[in-house]
């Protein structure tokens, strides 16, 4: 069952929760931009803002006065209906506007959105949910995208002080086995909201399979390269091969070895010894696969992560928790299906029979990113729990690692 | 109902079939490469004798005499577990060995595959016809990579004289309505042949859906063009755009316009007024899908399109028809279902539910370029017709075009 | 004559002057990186420090405590005899330290450099001077690499406010002549300051040349534009054709043409109308050679520049004038050898006969950069005036335009 | 003293010379290019063919009928002047014409070049004089493109048998002293052919220096590879080293050890034992200038190498003696200026002062070349001997390797 949907008086919060999150950041640690992939944190300050602004406001709020006649230019992601978004590649050199015209355009649009809802020319309710699903999956990305800024400094800067906790220990691998059969696939039309690519709900046939009932770890990650997995031509598809070996990859994202050969991993703690029962994360499709070719399984595809996942609590290692790290469960029963990683699935990201985009001005959210890139599931430690739900598709290209992505194993 | 597989008495047949195919081409002709993904034809006859040497021959034949020591590293195209290949965009720099040389290569082979069935260690008929089977894909890889080298070339070079015919006009453009349902997708296990991606036989369930009773034609190609497709952002998935973009795509591959602004399309038979009655080839994924949304449509599954050709017989416009063209059809009823021009589906190329790779040897024929592509169904114009079965799976990246690529029009 | 060098005692003076400049931008604007040619403020506020830190006080000051154990990997610049430098594409990426720390740990070096000279271990007089050379140099790549950002913001930013000022007209073009002969080039031995690239002084043989009395201004360049100069191959180099056409070069850099097609160009007080008046600059060396064939004319070797330029007061539009901007001068005689804009010379930047570089530890300071770059001759309206010598030899490459770069025409 | 140019007279013998050194490849070998620097055989001897017909036949002789309309967009290498060349990085794509007709075409134009004078509009001797020495440039062409296209073949293939011969002792080497002053460097004006680029003759001041009695061979060259001459960094030009690290540069081009680690080299002959007693080639510049500061000494600007030449016969190890290889010299005095390999000189190749460019239509010729590049002096084992001038001037930027490209040092 899926979590309701935050409703629009969480507006606030979900709003305030993401200036919250740059707590330990400086306006400099705000601009920068590691890689095309990811964005500046004051962009993505800015860029929620934006979102509200150009499908709420000015659309629908009479007498709303603009910020900033440029900022559609500056702070518009992708969207072509819209006008010609600001390179992508570019974004980390936009040190103007400063963080504090950005703050002051979050107050500006903030002011304006809690306007009573008569004030509004038609209801905005969906608008509005829609915007606040959109702001938690940046407050994900600023997670990720600092910690891939900071990675590249030398100074190996810490953004939070570590939490000292006591380590669990992973419970052991098993796999549940699932019958399958004709099962129904998707986000309900009337069951609270759901980005358009969740639906419809669909029927999905599914041969029996089984399911390991907790995410890869870090030991066994390491077997993995112990064994040769990266030397391997032939554990790995083509394209991911041929990728490994031009990038030089050896292990996950992050992890590096000290000079006494100690693996460490970098976090938003700065480098810490790898916690070898913890799920593995920072992987890429490719090598996700390669794993499950090596451990004679396979990657599930997301219906068959999904039938399995459809009765269990949407609760885990959020990013509410404050780790910041995926962390061992030792539960028994299926584990962390949500929290923790994402799942990679084998499945490409693609229309669900009878897909129809949002109409209107939305329409560009999820349809035209259908090609290339895979799905997974079940949110990871940097995830809004609030933003959650079973049928919930994320979706990244294969080669792609700077996201907390982990992966676990079925069986036919 | 698939056509039976070549049997292994064939041989002799399709192997000579390979060398008849380069009548016309010069041995300089067949020594180009003209980028990485096509082969020069001269690679291409000595890579299809080097499947079988290497398959069959060494392991089991006892007394085989290999032709050259080094021509495994030389005509090895992927298979790492058969040593390093050589350097995929250098196929063009192989001078030597000479032609002459790779035709005393397929004479060496033939005479040894062609031995009694005893002189083997074991029963090769499977490895045979797969080996046949591959020798038909190159077949069909030959006219088109020589097609793109030749375009090329300013001179405009004709490899064959143009057939003076009778052009057909296209039928109407209407849609069949299916039902879907469970239904059963992929090759029986014990039915012929059928490489290992076609399998295993799986339930699968569709919606109702209708499919357009033929491909869509130049014709209807050129009001794509001129109402702007290829300038409207929002017709397009990201990726495709941005490639678009990139390379200045304004029409498929091969059409140009002349001085007068008529259009003309370059062909095996040089340059050619365009035929506005036949299909449209040449397209990548990314133009079919731009242009099914434009057109209110979408493209099919390919379990959808397998469906809706299970009762249709396995004939049209292949490679022995002579045409080398796409060829506009006036019949009734679903039409070129197979032949003319292979059908961009909306599916991804992945593994069948319990995918098995063919055990050793040639495992890595196909599962290890499950990630990135997409499936095209129903062979084309320049396809052996021996190679075609109902559950017959190609594939390519979506911004590939050099193949004779088409698209038929699916909706809900 | 060329003017002093500055002389230890300015130490206090020239480092306060680096950071004044740096008025009227934001820690967040100091932090960003436009390209890999150019770096961040902040960067270059902490590279100029540790030039003191590391070729002075941890070798010659005992007891000297540095600062931050891993500075020298962050800011060491491209010594390759002192640790493997940070990558310099990625400068941009180092929101730490912040800039107060950058500031701080100015203020700790200056405090550890003006102690008493018997507190070093030898004099360090030349290094010293050395260093504040390094200095000023930085503080002209300051103001251009920040005017580089600022530029690819779409905003448009002013860094200052623009001086309105009566604009002056140009002196009409002449060309004035030079007899030539064996003439001395280069650096005095001991007349103060140099660096090693500018001696030793030698004989070198011109033939008669005649020199523009001033450089060629923006009106004049326009007329080349007019004329279809960016258009016509055959008055470029054939390396300079191939980049024009590939980085679609139809101006200056910084030049834009409005609505009205009315010229602009991008200063550091942000876009103001172009002054067809004012010293062209912005250019490549491949424009200016282009412009030079167009007008029947070519550049100068850099020893016909410092022949003519001998006998001339070292004086003009230097960063002290506060324009930020070449201007024109009405003046008779040769104008402008100095100051406004840096002067393109036909002549490679090579050793002079006898060069030998720095001893030591500055030993890659300008030797390793003697290929592939053109020398260019004069200052410009960023560089400190104290800077300035009659042998100065600036160098970049023939693509690069960020500099106050411009042209004075030669003939024979 | 310069050779005489050829005369007119040697029109049939030049060209029937480049056709007989294509004796030992295969239409095949003639048609593929490894590289865009380089150029298929069959292009050369098409181009050299082109530049008669396109330079004298069509605008010099009345009524020449010319072979093809299209030949001139084929066959133009780099002529804006001409029309818009074929695309150089595809030359190797040109499978039409056929070798055939690229003879014929010879033919057609050699018939009509050898009317009598009377026939040509104006007299075409220094046109015909120009054809000549180009078509000798491109003979040393086909030598080292045929060789670079070879290598890349893992058969090894040798185009011709190894001469079997007493390997020579290179002789000690010293230096050889000379004093300078004010000399003339370039070719006079009136004293047979010379290229534009060579003139005019001019007065130039050198410096006292001492030269190398004989160029380094590859015995020296392996010290330098054993003592880790291409693992410092601080022996190299920046841009080399980065050059040096991305290429993996570890030994001249063409070298390789085998698995007992003696060292090979790849030549005409296929691969051979490396002689250490010859002269090192298939260097770029970067190496030459490394090697030079490993050593102690520099590379000799081309002035002073022209001043040590002035009075050394042009004799020595051109093409003329069929080694295809360069070889030791045992003898006494200043060895091998001419002849085995050309010479780096640290000089960049630029205009002499007064430089024109040969008027009309061969003005893009040489010119166009002069930024970026650097001059190599005195010509190679595989230079036809005719070609040869004290004067001349070849010039290669300083990556390139492919050329029988060496170094001999000087030192002040």
């Amino acid at each position: 069952m899926s979590e309701p949907a935050p409703s629009p008086c969480q507006y606030p919060d979900i709003r305030r929760q993401t200036v919250a999150l740059t707590d330990g950041l400086s306006a400099e640690d705000m601009v920068a931009q590691s890689m095309p992939d990811a964005s500046p944190i004051k962009w993505h300050l800015a860029h929620t803002t934006w979102f509200f602004e150009q499908f709420i406001l000015k659309p629908l709020l009479p007498g709303y006065r603009q910020f900033h006649p440029q900022f559609n230019a500056l702070f518009n992601s992708y969207y072509q209906g819209h006008g010609r978004p600001f390179l992508r590649a570019h974004r980390g050199l936009l040190t103007r506007p400063s963080l504090q015209q950005v703050l002051d355009y979050r107050a500006h649009v903030d002011q304006a959105m809690t306007q009573t809802a008569d004030r509004f020319s038609v209801p905005i309710d969906f608008w509005q949910t829609l915007g606040l699903h959109h702001e938690m999956q940046h407050q994900e990305l600023m997670l990720t995208d600092s910690l891939h800024l900071l990675w590249h400094n030398p100074l190996r800067p810490a953004w939070r002080a570590p939490r000292h906790q006591a380590k669990a220990k992973a419970t052991p691998l098993s796999y549940h086995r699932f019958e399958g059969g004709l099962v129904d696939i998707g986000q309900p039309e009337n069951e609270g909201f759901g980005f358009d690519c969740e639906r419809p709900r669909h029927p999905y046939h599914l041969q029996p399979y089984r399911l390991a009932n907790r995410p890869i770890n870090n030991g066994e990650w390491l077997t993995f390269i112990q064994d040769g997995g990266y030397q391997q031509a032939t554990l790995w598809l083509s394209d991911g091969w041929a990728l490994a070996q031009q990038q030089h990859w050896q292990a996950p994202l992050y992890w590096e070895q000290d000079a006494d050969g100690q693996w460490q991993q970098f976090t938003l703690a700065g480098l810490q010894p790898l916690d070898l029962e913890a799920p593995v994360s920072h992987i890429s499709y490719f090598e996700a696969d390669a794993y499950a070719r090596w451990a004679g399984g396979r990657l599930p595809t997301e219906q068959e992560w999904e039938h399995a996942a459809q009765d269990q609590p949407i609760k885990g290692n959020f990013v509410e928790s404050g780790n910041g790290l995926p962390q061992a469960s030792p539960g028994k029963g299926m584990q962390q299906l949500f929290g923790d990683v994402w799942e990679w699935t084998q499945s490409p990201y693609v229309a669900y029979p009878g897909f129809r985009p949002t109409a209107g001005i939305a329409g560009e959210y999820n349809g035209k990113f259908m090609s290339g890139q895979y799905v997974l599931r079940g949110g990871s430690c940097a995830t809004p729990k609030a933003q959650m739900r079973l049928s919930y598709r994320n979706f990244f290209y294969p080669h792609q690692r700077w996201q907390f992505s982990g992966m676990r194993l079925a069986k036919d």
